[in-house]
């Protein structure tokens, strides 16, 4: 018999009705024969609510008192799935973290997921049991909760799988899969039928929220096919998986934008080894992520502008934190940029074929659109341009790769 | 150092602001000196929204997952209030039922405690930190999450004194204390400084509704002194008490009432031997509960009539399953009336003093208030009379006893 892991978000578990048609989901999958374990995230919204009445009981909520609030969205639409599935026929039980257990590292809000017991649960899924199971939860070592924070439930659904050599591990969402870029861009975007794990983490890294990144890692990892699929249309999906098992691999599988960039160039610094580091070490100490760099070339002068971007929610503490470090630093003034957007293409193509950068300069140059900093991965080619070109950018690309679907 | 248990409602629980509140409270008495383990119900309301979700996930809801989704309720305030403690400098932790554990027998939703382990909570405490503790949960010997039925936050409470030999359990609610009756109907109404344990059963099982009964059972048996005090008052409430303790013991310590009678008269049945438990038999089986009962003398004739109260909820349930054996029990016909109410006095001074009974009958029929039934226990007189009388009756019982506060 083969074992599935399905994963069902938010949107998904929104309300008795939903709930009530992922356990029909269920139950299709289970009469095809299927072992299954089911893995849920707490009602849309309901973790906003709890994470809310934490930081109004304090800013500085305890993170281990944080994650026993927090955890509790997840058991509650664990125990109503069992409930819905028993009450059509279809023999089910909540497994909770610590009943598992699933073992965690302890640090609370972000743990990370060290092992997880499967004994009882094979147990029940050998005798046809459906097994419920909480995302984004864990428990310690010495049996604290812990949750893996925003987003963990599609980690937990993937640690599953590979923990109960599933065969597959299905996450239903509120799209219908991967797309080629953002539908609401491109109305001919095209649902990619497969795409890599790199892949899928470069679009993750670069603004596609279609699956949590870690999850991806932990997939890629531990060779777990994902399908990405929706819960609310009857579709095939898309699955994530290797590259060898990618027949016809297309050049580039996606074009992707961010808008939460802001730039930050700071002017007149000295022209001297060691000044890049002085920036960007008070900026490491905030924890605030540097993506974008551009040193520009000084002439004949002794000082020098240096450029890069951080998250656009990040800015005002970016500023602050370089102020406080102007002396040391030895910059003339700042000036900063909201008004700009990273776009990407992905695709493992690059790694064979040449020209594929040339071919979104080239577009870009065509429509007059200038690009104001450049990064690149093996497989990703991003850049920075102004906001209001960021619709025609992403149409230009998604042309120019041929990606269109058919009229 | 003293230990004691403070346990805190549902109202008093409703928000983060009251949040707050009980943490200045429990604060307050950790400065005094006390060893502190808090008690906590659900926010107000969430109980019930909770098993709406359940019912209408299934109006069936297996026990044991109904019990996983309702007893989130207490996961989050006690996460909440520890979060509180600590923001306010005290520290603070909390211990989930099943971390605990407290061990409960496997009847899912009505489960009972059967022990608490207290080691990691007797280390915590010892070292000044406040544990905080979810009621109404607990945990099965094979590790299953379990209710103890409504207002069984009460119920862990006394259960946990027990266990830690706590000086005393504070159980802090939306009264100032017990009252000699309800003060909406008689303004004079006193709070009781004490009261007995055998006191305080029996008014809560003819609609005092100030403590849990299972509560006020465990607390005698285990001879924890019980006080009931306001959360939003300060004020000394009222200790719940062995009679020893009680030196100036009052004759009656309070007049209850309950509207939720209805009283059924089974007409013309045959007056031979087995007929009552004919009767009887059906309302057993559909579980509804039989309170007072009176026979009817029959004069010269072989049939007889038998009247007997059930709660007004249950009224209809009754009639219908009396109805289905008419025949088998050979009445004639059913009445039934829903416009009664039982008036209790209550007080151990019963058992030694005579007398009691008749100042009751006497002042109600000065008032021509007529007595439909009456039942009676060591401590305990119990009436059912019209309830259009019912704040007449209480206001003249009242004062007949000597209750009133001096104006």
């Amino acid at each position: 018999m083969s074992t599935l892991v399905m994963k069902f978000g938010g949107t998904s578990m929104a309300g008795i009705e939903r709930i009530r048609a992922v356990a029909q989901r269920v139950a299709r999958a289970r009469a095809e024969g299927h072992a299954v374990a089911v893995v849920v995230s707490a009602m849309a919204g309901e973790t906003d609510r709890l994470v809310g009445l934490c930081r109004e009981a304090s800013p500085l909520a305890e993170p281990a008192e944080y994650d026993v609030v927090v955890s509790s969205g997840e058991q509650v639409t664990t125990g109503l799935l069992a409930i819905a599935l028993n009450a059509m026929g279809v023999p089910a039980r909540s497994f909770l973290g610590w009943q598992l257990p699933i073992r965690t590292s302890d640090t609370h809000g972000t743990a990370r997921i060290r092992a997880i017991g499967t004994d009882a649960l094979r147990h029940a899924m050998a005798s046809g049991t459906v097994a419920v199971v909480p995302g984004f939860q864990g428990v310690t070592a010495k049996g604290r909760v812990t949750t893996l924070g925003r987003g963990g439930s599609d980690t937990s659904a993937v640690a599953l799988a590979a923990a109960l050599r599933a065969q597959r591990c299905d996450i239903y969402t509120d799209v219908e899969g991967v797309f080629t870029t953002d539908p609401r861009i491109v109305p001919r975007a095209r649902r990619l039928a497969r795409i890599t794990y790199e892949e899928m983490l470069e679009l993750a890294s670069v603004g596609a929220k279609v699956l949590q990144t870690r999850s991806v890692e932990l997939a890629m990892k531990e060779r777990v096919p994902v399908r990405v699929l929706s819960s609310f249309t009857d579709g095939p999906g898309t699955l994530v998986t290797g590259e060898d098992e990618i027949v016809e691999q297309e050049l580039i599988a996606g074009v992707a934008y961010d808008r939460n960039e802001a730039k930050v160039t700071v002017v007149g610094v000295p022209d001297r080894p060691g000044v890049v580091a002085a920036i960007f070490a008070p900026l490491a100490e905030a924890h605030i992520n540097v993506d974008m760099i551009v040193q520009n070339v000084a002439h004949d002068r002794p000082i020098t502008d240096v450029t890069f971007t951080v998250p656009r929610t990040e800015l005002a503490r970016a500023r602050t934190a370089l102020e406080a470090h102007q002396a040391a630093i030895g910059f003339e003034r700042l000036l900063t940029d909201e008004k700009v957007v990273k776009v990407s293409v992905v695709g493992v193509g690059m790694r064979s074929h040449s020209g594929v950068a040339v071919t979104m300069f080239r577009a870009l140059a065509e429509r007059g659109i200038n690009i104001q900093a450049i990064t690149t991965s093996e497989i990703r080619i991003s850049v920075l341009i102004a906001e209001e070109y960021l619709e025609l950018a992403v149409r230009v690309l998604h042309s120019a790769y041929g990606l269109d679907a058919p009229q």
